[in-house]
């Protein structure tokens, strides 16, 4: 039920995620009455999906802890306990993020190891596509909170994109060691010292993002969110002046027209649909937040996110890695640069 | 004799500056010998400039405080100094960041009322230009650092963007009052409080700041550096991805011409040389910090910057906008969104 078109835009998207994963079943949770008629025009998805009814909606202004108590049976609620009760691997939702980080913090628990969950999502650069991480679940982060989204962004990584061994920056004002607060020296610190599990190129500064400079870009919730959303709107920025520029002769808009194909490409290249679905990393459960503002093709990425942690086994790699990073020595003091 | 081509930039940059400025006089710091050469190739600009020489130079890579103790015959510091003397009205270095703030700091003092200078700049927006700050002076920053910032950011957007009630936003990871950390929720509150001079928008995200939501964008060093660094990257990805675009095919590459007057317009709008100079807010003097990597064009514009604000009587401004900021109420302890 959660978000602006919901639940079309929902069905719709599951009906075009079920094309990509036929093997895929859903649990389709909340008011069947405005669910059934959208699922009745869409016949493929209706047989491989189950309506569960409920009357109760987490709005899009509800407060987490509000939801937290007095949602238990909404249909964000109900579709994350299908997880923690073994009945759905996955849970998808457009709908409040603050509300669905709090329930399915409480209802699928932590991984052990693990203090935080963190949003992770892809985003394109210009070496392909790289992962970012916290996007908005912690607005406060210290040493070990990045170092353990470090580890995550590192198995999520290595599980989605499908990378050997994929090089892990953090995000900073500087490349120097002394630049920074307190959180990023310590964590460069720990993720430099030895036996590190984890491939570290250190600090990046924010033009790396685009750059794709690293594979995994790791950062506190706050600088996440705002670096994630700059881009977004540089991206759109430069889409209005280019097509400002197009309009503003005659030779230009032929030339548009000349170009129209390829430009489509370069679209769909920055596409924001195709790197919806930020994932909760962290819990033991697979949770997958998508944009609110998704369209079904959006909502349908977001499904395939969930679907890839599945099929990979995204939480034994995670749960493996935890294991490894705790194997470490206790956290050295100051950068081993000598040790890489 | 900063910046990564030093000194031909700066002086060739000073030749354009004073094309647009041929009032400015020009007080050249630095090894004599290499200037020299320069600027007999540059023979307006030779009338109206006098060189001081000194051989010692701040490195790129100096620390700061290193370059407080050390440096004091420095041509950084020597130019600073002669802003501190009343000898020059501004000074421009496209040398280390953390060296020209430190010694401009410890020179030039402080505004009565500003505890922190802040580093602002201009940026391209949907809706034109606006101003962030601060973009990297202070990685840590509480609530009345913030509120002194978007004083400040006011009294520029007024004084370079000619603005007569610029609208000023605090940078977060929501709309919404509950969100984000203890210094933008009580800097929001005291910018939202009764008799406040300025025109606050409240809390914008990092989509607004491509979107030109607001005039002014506040934040803290570590966030705005990242956010204006992501920005440049976005576009720098961006731009790639339009030439491969246009390199696609034949049909594409023909339209590419066609186009290639409107393109050129695009790209001069979004050409970071434009927005080069960044400033030190908050000092009882004018400094303005180049990038490093800046060309003749963009450091001219620095020099522009600088001079812009002396005509415009930027510090008296200044002053005036922080005893209105301090004949305020004590701060309000809650968003008093009623009195808006």
């Amino acid at each position: 039920m959660g978000g602006d078109r919901a639940p079309d835009m929902v069905l719709k998207g599951a009906s075009i995620a079920l094309q990509r994963f036929p093997q895929v079943e859903f649990l389709l949770y909340g008011v069947e009455s405005r669910i059934r008629p959208v699922l009745a025009k869409l016949p493929r998805l209706a047989q491989r999906a189950t309506i569960r009814h409920t009357d109760d909606v987490i709005t899009g202004d509800a407060k987490p802890s509000v939801a937290l108590r007095a949602g238990r049976r909404s249909s964000m609620r109900l579709a994350i306990d299908a997880v923690a009760d073994g009945e759905a691997h996955c849970v998808v939702s457009a709908g409040n993020t603050g509300a669905l980080m709090a329930m399915a913090k409480f209802a699928l628990k932590m991984l052990p190891g693990i203090d935080r969950p963190a949003m992770a999502s892809f985003f394109p650069t210009q070496r392909g596509e790289s992962v970012m991480l916290d996007l908005g679940a912690n607005v406060e982060c210290d040493a070990d909170n990045l170092v353990q989204f470090a580890l995550m962004g590192d198995v999520f990584a290595r599980t989605v994109l499908g990378l050997q061994q994929p090089t892990v920056g953090l995000l900073n004002v500087g490349a120097e060691d002394l630049k920074g607060n307190d959180a990023v020296r310590g964590a460069s610190a720990r993720l430099r010292g030895a036996g590190s599990p984890i491939r570290f190129h250190g600090f990046i500064e924010g033009d790396d993002i685009g750059a794709g400079t690293v594979d995994v870009v790791v950062t506190d919730g706050f600088t996440g969110n705002v670096a994630i959303k700059t881009a977004e709107g540089t991206a759109r920025l430069y889409a209005e002046y280019l097509r400002a520029a197009f309009k503003n002769s005659l030779s230009a808009r032929i030339g548009y027209w000349l170009a129209a194909r390829s430009l489509r490409k370069l679209r769909e290249r920055l596409d924001p649909r195709r790197y919806n679905g930020a994932v909760f990393l962290g819990l033991q459960g697979i949770c997958v937040k998508s944009h609110g503002s998704a369209d079904a093709h959006g909502f349908a990425n977001a499904i395939g996110v969930a679907v890839d942690l599945k099929i990979n086994g995204f939480l034994d790699k995670i749960r493996d890695g935890v294991a490894r990073l705790n194997a470490l020595q206790a956290p050295v003091d100051k950068p081993q640069s000598a040790a890489l």
